[in-house]
């Protein structure tokens, strides 16, 4: 069975994870542990855990229990002092406090999900993501850079305080997959925050792996605006330090012009600059636009990945490994 | 197989269900829905739930799941604004949010604990338990009168408000029984509720299922100060109507002296005054005195009823049926 490892964080992860579930593979996902906004920002200050949002998500979207365990995790709390709480922020976060061990809380929650796969915390240090823009302007945490609308006017740094060591499972996962595949996901918010953790780039410089990069169909306004798809790539690359991508997968269907319209607010379509790349390949990876589900995770973006066309695109590379 | 339901709530339906669950024979217990304190009482009036704590306890009591599981389900928020709630609490009125029932919540939460037999609430109406005492004091809820300490001055009446009606699935236990147990357990706060719900008490005259009375090991102090056995008994017959028992299962073995002087605080030991009675089977109830369970249902009193030694007394008294 192919291995598959996928590393991201946020809505990006759940949508490939939520895919790649029904396929017959050995999947994982490594989570970024930067997240602080809302009910995961207020537990990590309130009880001293580790962010269980993005976690949350990815189990969410590897689980096989039933619709309405799903329903419950992402359940959020309307009314008095647990106000904004999903449940199953809840659940990992009192899971961590009975083991003793954030680790333990996410395998335990798997086996309540009845998870495919594997979900792995890419630390267990407690972490805040910071960024230094050009103007001096120093943004504290994750829910800053997710806001500020400019960082593509140049920023000096962005790293993880404390540096973080990383989980070994990550390196053991990283060494023993078939394929490697980052993003889709923002990239100062979910992706990179995986790669400034120590040990992480060496290791994609080491795996005999194949590496996919799945470019974001998307600039987010005021992040990476007007940014093509070397742009994006050259920006995780600086973070590996070296190109290690095999593949470069990029969407080729076109949203309407209503759409874009609409959603030029939010952000830029990423034009693909690499035609002439032999990496590149193209596919329809536009999600139906008429897909809203109750829970938070889909709400925010009209434009993105659909699940099935991404996952199978993925399993068709793994397959010709 | 044998039926047994268990009507009361509290920690005496924690301690005789976690018991009879070692046993093959139908279990159900019946779930007494007056609770308003603590962790409890915060989502009734915040979220407008029904009342989980009583059954959370009778959940884990029946709970085949891991121990990890299990503490889990009575785990406590020390920090924030999440501090007191216990998190089975929490998960039965997420759940009691999105399946917009807190029956199919007690369900769902069974299957999630992999627990033996069900768990009923004996209403499904949001009621507070009041009580008038003759010195014309107002008892306004479950709390109040658990704390109250003058009730064995002298009251004129208890009852629920609004007047519920019965969980219809209640009326075909009682009357598809072989055993019903009620007690142990706080005769106002855990067993009378039970039986102030409309159609319960003619239920328990009308079945033809025998009905055992678990005797109460102490008196707490200023509710049943210095009663006896038959007093106890009496209390419940005036609820029902009529005398239905056809066991009285008293303890009778006796803690030492030094136990019952520290525990004179709370109260003082039942005095059996009905050893004529062919009804009374005497046995040694006595739980170890050293148990000491992480959990909060375990450490409110020390002298209690022992799991195993009051399961096997009733599964004597089924088995001779």
């Amino acid at each position: 069975m192919k291995k598959i490892i996928v590393i991201g964080g946020g809505t990006g992860n759940f949508v490939i994870l939520r895919g790649l579930k029904n396929y017959d593979v050995d999947l994982s996902a490594i989570v970024s542990m930067a997240d602080n906004g809302g009910s995961t920002g207020i537990l990590r200050d309130e009880l001293g855990v580790l962010p269980p949002g993005d976690v949350r998500q990815c189990l969410v979207a590897l689980s096989n229990s039933s619709r309405l365990m799903r329903s419950l995790m992402n359940y959020r709390f309307e009314n008095g002092n647990l106000i904004g709480h999903s449940f199953g922020n809840l659940l990992l976060s009192a899971l961590e406090k009975v083991t003793g061990s954030f680790e333990k809380a996410v395998e335990e929650a798997g086996r309540i999900l009845f998870i495919k796969g594997k979900v792995i915390p890419v630390t267990l240090n407690q972490v805040h993501l910071k960024m230094i823009l050009n103007n001096r302007k120093v943004l504290e945490n994750e829910g800053e850079i997710y806001l500020c609308q400019e960082i593509d006017q140049g920023y000096k740094s962005i790293y993880l305080e404390p540096y973080p060591k990383v989980n070994p499972k990550v390196i053991d996962e990283i060494m023993n997959a078939d394929l490697i595949v980052l993003g889709p996901g923002g990239l100062y918010t979910s992706l990179i925050p995986n790669l400034l953790v120590e040990g992480v780039a060496p290791a994609l410089k080491n795996t005999l792996a194949k590496i996919v990069f799945v470019v974001n169909l998307m600039n987010r306004k005021g992040q990476s605006t007007g940014n093509k798809v070397s742009e994006n790539l050259n920006e995780l690359v600086k973070f590996i330090g070296e190109d290690v991508f095999d593949y470069i997968l990029v969407n080729q269907s076109k949203p309407s012009e209503e759409l874009i319209q609409k959603y030029s607010e939010e952000g830029d379509l990423v034009e693909n600059d690499m035609l002439q790349d032999e990496r590149i390949i193209l596919a329809d990876l536009l999600g139906p636009l008429a897909i809203m589900e109750k829970n938070d995770i889909i709400r925010r973006n009209l434009i993105r990945h659909d699940s099935k066309k991404l996952a199978k695109e993925i399993i068709k590379i793994v397959n010709n490994i």
